[in-house]
């Protein structure tokens, strides 16, 4: 009794590693109930993600696999492979992440596990698409960053090719697995139907990528290069203070008035250099040599202050520790100390969204490898003699 | 008649620029009647977005705004608001995203809005959370990617802290604010009752770089500093070949002995240095400068081919022209040249995902600034007489 809109969906989810569990995170924060099915030796993440108390729950396998509960089978079994098609049967939504070819010798794809269950929504998260050459590749967060325009982009404002420092395709592309399967629900409350969805990694960062830097080829014929200039303008970037960075964004004639205000400058509204949009773009260079010296006087702290009076877009850079620390994420409460049953005290991020109707009330800790299994096999009805039998077989 | 999963669901799709469009054409790309409410100057991003035939469709434009129709209303006029209001009660969904005083004031706030239309969902994108210290600062992407950490993984890689070369933040809330949204349509399904969501892009953002990155700090006592060391390493990039860069992950084992056997350097198998993940990490300088120089003596292409055999996860880089053509995103057709109607041809970019249960099948070019003012008028039942007073005094 979750409490969160999906109450009652039942998510079975065969992924692993960050693109998989941030989809079923999501879900289960709102309310699903997600079955991590995990290998015997645990889902990679558990130790990949650096050192923890354990040695089995890292920082980042903490952050995506909260409000689950975790099933531990060895899918190389008969027995274990029986129970798992029982699990299926009885699920809303199957999440799985692997090749093509595995899918299938596994018997997990779509046609197989939706045959006699017709409200059943599969969801295949894939490297690339199928129907296309790259259908059967092997893909990575950053084999997929650097195929689909990610360091690109990265390489125009640097110089040199590099990737993201965040799984960002694996983060960007579990979201919208999220919103696929929100859709498949959606449709099956009208319809009665479930669905089979498929959700490449590299055509939806390339749509991403191309959306943002196509540009002038988005026309034909096209009117200039691709790749946006205003957020590949090298002095896009946040600022220096007298004692750390700024982030300030005046664009419009009134947030740079109101900024030559606020920096004591009230006679470069006129000045003919920087008095428009266009005279600013013709000094561009003028114009930021001058608010990099301006913005040098004062601290960040200082400069926000005189900023928020004046309603100049600002806010201070954050290193990840002062980020930990910002009060109106305390505000919020975004971040939580909870008591973790296998790692002591660990910082819990919350949900960031609001509902008026309410999301999960209550709060699963990131489960222990199988920590569910007797639990969720007593409630498949299987008598608990033969749970010992199956359990005590994973176990040798 | 759409024909996608969204099929008789109608948004009032208040916004502009990128954060709010990108939610809207989400819902519209998989069947939502999205109506876009424009003033009559038109949406920033008409412009704001670069250079276009008509002047008024700017690339960016075109890319976030497809599958919807759009209304010019003068809010500033008392006739407009009350067509606004009529439309907002025949409605399922109304996005917005001003500031909360000015969303007061325009009388669009969840609890105006809302008052005997219990069916409405209310989708408010913000830049803070309301609760908060920063609830009513004003936003722009590069403000939230500045404070919520972005800008802090990049400094930790390059040194120096700078933006995501592309609108990260705006992106990612909104396909957030979608999920949020279908999460509420799903239970009004249950229900019957709409829903006030919030969704904050700052405490979103920092939600997405801290489980990146809280790290070793997300334990109590500390087990060491924040930050991904794997994400983070200077040599998690794409490796120049002998005419470009190549994206390659190889990371076990197996992989990396595949990657041995593809160079033509089987004997790497038992080299104390390198046989296995413990002696890597040891001699990691080594073993990143052998890598290097072994791939530097192939052209990308035929390292491919060769990795492809060694089943070695790998990937070209592509700039945006190679990433444009593609072979692969050309045989899932994921670029579309369509005729539109004021800016002549131009590159769509079609939907990445598949759903078994079928997409929307028909395609809307980007609108013109009001080209559905008339018919969306009409289809309120108001007279012609009345239309053409609405829109003759909005033409003034």
């Amino acid at each position: 009794m979750s409490g969160g809109p999906l109450e009652g969906v039942r998510v079975l989810d065969l992924t692993s590693v960050v693109v998989g569990p941030v989809a079923t995170q999501f879900l289960a924060d709102y309310g699903a109930d997600v079955i991590k099915v995990e290998p015997p030796e645990g889902d990679l993440l558990r130790k990949l993600g650096g050192k923890s108390p354990s040695g089995e729950m890292s920082a980042k396998f903490l952050h995506v696999n909260r409000n689950k509960r975790s099933i531990v089978l060895d899918l190389k079994r008969d027995d274990a492979r029986e129970v798992l098609k029982r699990l299926c049967a009885e699920a809303d939504v199957v999440v799985v992440n692997m090749r093509g070819a595995a899918l299938e010798r596994a018997g997990l794809s779509a046609e197989a596990l939706r045959k006699g269950h017709p409200r059943l929504i599969h969801c295949w998260l894939a490297g690339f698409g199928q129907g296309g050459r790259y259908a059967d590749k092997p893909a990575y967060d950053t084999i997929i960053q650097g195929s689909s325009g990610v360091s690109a982009a990265l390489q125009r404002l640097h110089g040199t090719p590099s990737y993201s420092p965040f799984l960002m395709a694996d983060h960007t592309v579990g979201l919208i697995a999220v919103q696929m399967i929100l859709l498949a629900l959606y449709r099956r409350e009208k319809t009665g139907l479930g669905d089979a969805i498929q959700v490449p990694m590299f055509e939806n960062m390339a749509a991403f990528m191309l959306t943002e830097h196509m540009s002038l080829q988005t026309f034909e014929p096209p009117l200039g290069p691709t790749g946006d200039p205003r957020i590949l303008d090298p002095q896009n970037r946040p600022v220096p203070t007298k004692d750390g960075y700024i982030c300030i964004s005046a664009n419009t004639d009134a947030q740079t008035f109101a900024f030559f205000d606020a920096i004591g400058r009230p006679e470069l509204r006129t000045d003919p250099r920087f008095n428009s949009v266009a005279a600013r773009f013709a000094n561009v260079q003028e114009y930021f040599d001058f608010r990099y010296n301006a913005l040098r006087e004062r601290t960040t702290n200082e400069w926000i202050a005189i900023f928020d009076q004046h309603s100049v877009p600002a806010m201070p850079f954050h290193t990840f520790e002062s980020l930990m620390e910002d009060p109106h994420l305390e505000d919020v409460e975004l971040l939580q100390r909870v008591q973790h049953p296998s790692e002591g005290p660990i910082w819990n991020i919350g949900l960031p969204n609001r509902l008026e109707s309410g999301a999960r009330s209550d709060y699963l800790p990131p489960p222990v490898k199988g920590q569910h299994t007797n639990e969720v096999l007593a409630e498949l009805g299987m008598p608990v003699a033969e749970i010992d039998t199956l359990t005590g077989q994973l176990r040798r």
